[in-house]
């Protein structure tokens, strides 16, 4: 969502003055225009104060495409850095039905309870599209979003997997900020975004259901290599003994798999989110982790490599970005496609002939 | 191997005339310099009458650094497009240990017995600094590399895994106007060469050896995942009882991975290379593969997104490694990597600056 004060129609007004009249009767965009525009301290002495609701300003900053809100954002980024990365950092992913939202809520609501200050974002680059995105209905969390200690935030709006990881990744910056020692990162298990979690996370935690083959279409391949921990739902009812062979199964599939770069072994346990049963095995599966990897030094080297990461990552989508979107190459692009399609030219000497074309527009 | 005829030392100098004498006594070299220089209709000429030396003349300048030589690739890599792509080609990756070389050697001979022209390759971008090279040592295949049908080439010395990839996918297409319809790229499981490797064959084979754990180390996670099929190699003697037990085990996992994008069940097949014993299978296993996706037309499609993979990998690389390989960036980024690290910096905001720097220099 975008401030109504930086929106083209409010440029220059302070908000108080009330000459223009609200575009909608948006009781909410009201309510904003009566709020002082905040200034950088403003921003970072509200977040280090818990303060929630300027919290949320911030991240909308953070994902507004404004060039004059990044300014802002980037400097409350770069105040709020020194006191981030202290907190637990979750992935979870899974197909849909997997029960993700239900498992997040008993998760969140448990860790909450114990004292346990939980932020819960996402990354769906398709969310505006698709609609039914993931965490864009807070009503299917109804009890964890009234907890006190929890900050949920959907996923920033559709766009360049990039991008949306990339306000993900800055989001947490504030969020551990602001007092959150504990960092959800839901994503739908289609592979990129995944790919993009898991250079964010500390863990990451495949959800499951039972039953091998269609119920896991959708999941991409390479996931299940990624994860640090694999969790059945859904072990209530009729599917309680399902759901122990397929733990057995996985179990020792996992156990084919080579070694992890961390040295610890991904286990897999059961649970029901909608029972509220085994909820906390899993989390013990995370804090056993984390216990792990301080101790043998892997907590800070992935932490390390992972800041270096986002550094290149920023860098190449930039460079990348700057020769794919470039309008006059797009044609040229195109057609040269077409041509290796044909056979009719080489991927390198298509891609050489771009190049040069490239270099000469700048 | 650089052709002497394209050294400093005998630039312009036709080598007929014998002026110069060789550097060395190689008498590989004197030899050599025994040739007439080749013209780009002459190379083509040679590759398209399969005439094997001229063919290894011509990946000797694929694989070279010189720009002249390069140009002169290009060329003939062009004009030889249009004779390429009747082939199987066939990924084989495995730790070392697994039996490759063996594996290879074993299948190799079949196939050609069976009529089969063989192009062996390589992607292993370390070749030159680890000696031990993958297909380095021809040694370790005597009977192959005295079968008339098959052509086997070594690694191209060490590089970039890009530059390292593209000789190898270039060579590809080389062989097959040459008449090979079957060609094996072989790598080590490290990860990003089994990428490489993928992005370019039909199909991925995973050659195994028995046990789970240690035996395992050294294969990247993810790979299990890429692979089409497994074999798993020495099922002979004491080991066929554990071979068949894995065999079973593998089967097992690899039904909960989720489907792949072909629609095709990767299997587990077993083999012992040194007897020469369920080497057919594995072979089968492809031959039934390959029918399987021409009928679904997935072969079409995979080999026309590998195309365009190798354009788009070809301009990507060259994008970053302009920004990366630039002198004086190289300070620069080490420095904004420190601050990073430190916490001092964001990495989005590190990556700005370095770029806004980046794009000042252009």
């Amino acid at each position: 969502m975008q401030h109504p004060e930086n929106s083209e129609e409010y440029k220059g007004l302070t908000v108080n003055e009330g000459v223009v009249s609200p575009p909608t009767v948006n009781p909410y965009a009201v309510f904003r225009r009566k709020r002082k525009k905040l200034e950088v301290e403003d921003y970072v002495s509200g977040i280090l104060a818990g303060d929630i609701s300027i919290l949320g300003q911030a991240v909308t900053l953070v994902e507004s495409s404004l060039n004059s809100d990044q300014a802002i954002a980037q400097k409350v980024i770069e105040r709020c850095l020194p006191y981030s990365g202290k907190s637990v950092r979750l992935g979870i992913t899974g197909v849909p039905g997997a029960g993700k939202s239900t498992f997040i809520e008993s998760l969140g609501t448990k860790l909450c309870e114990a004292g346990k200050r939980l932020a819960v974002l996402a990354i769906d680059p398709s969310s505006e599209r698709s609609k039914g995105s993931i965490l864009g209905d807070k009503t299917r969390m109804t009890e964890l979003s009234m907890a006190k200690n929890a900050f949920i935030r959907p996923s920033p709006s559709a766009g360049s997997l990039g991008g949306v990881a990339r306000k993900t990744r800055e989001t947490i910056v504030l969020c551990e900020a602001a007092g959150y020692n504990t960092i959800f990162v839901e994503t739908v298990g289609v592979g990129q975004s995944e790919t993009a979690a898991h250079s964010m996370v500390d863990f990451f935690l495949l959800l499951q259901v039972t039953g091998t083959g269609d119920e896991l279409q959708g999941i991409k391949r390479g996931i299940m290599e990624m994860a640090d921990g694999i969790a059945i739902n859904k072990c209530d009812g009729q599917n309680i003994n399902k759901a122990q062979v397929a733990k057995t199964q996985f179990r020792n599939a996992l156990a084919l798999f080579p070694p992890t770069e961390s040295g610890w072994k991904p286990d897999v346990t059961t649970c029901s989110a909608v029972e509220g049963t085994g909820i906390m095995d899993v989390w013990k599966m995370v804090e056993d982790y984390i216990v792990f990897i301080k101790r043998n030094g892997y907590f800070d080297r992935q932490r390390t490599r992972q800041a270096k990461y986002w550094m290149y990552e920023t860098i190449n989508s930039h460079l990348l970005n700057s020769f794919y979107q470039n309008e006059q190459m797009e044609h040229l692009i195109s057609e040269a496609e077409r041509k290796v399609l044909n056979n009719e030219l080489s991927s390198f000497i298509a891609a050489n002939q771009l190049l040069e074309e490239y270099y000469k527009m700048l």
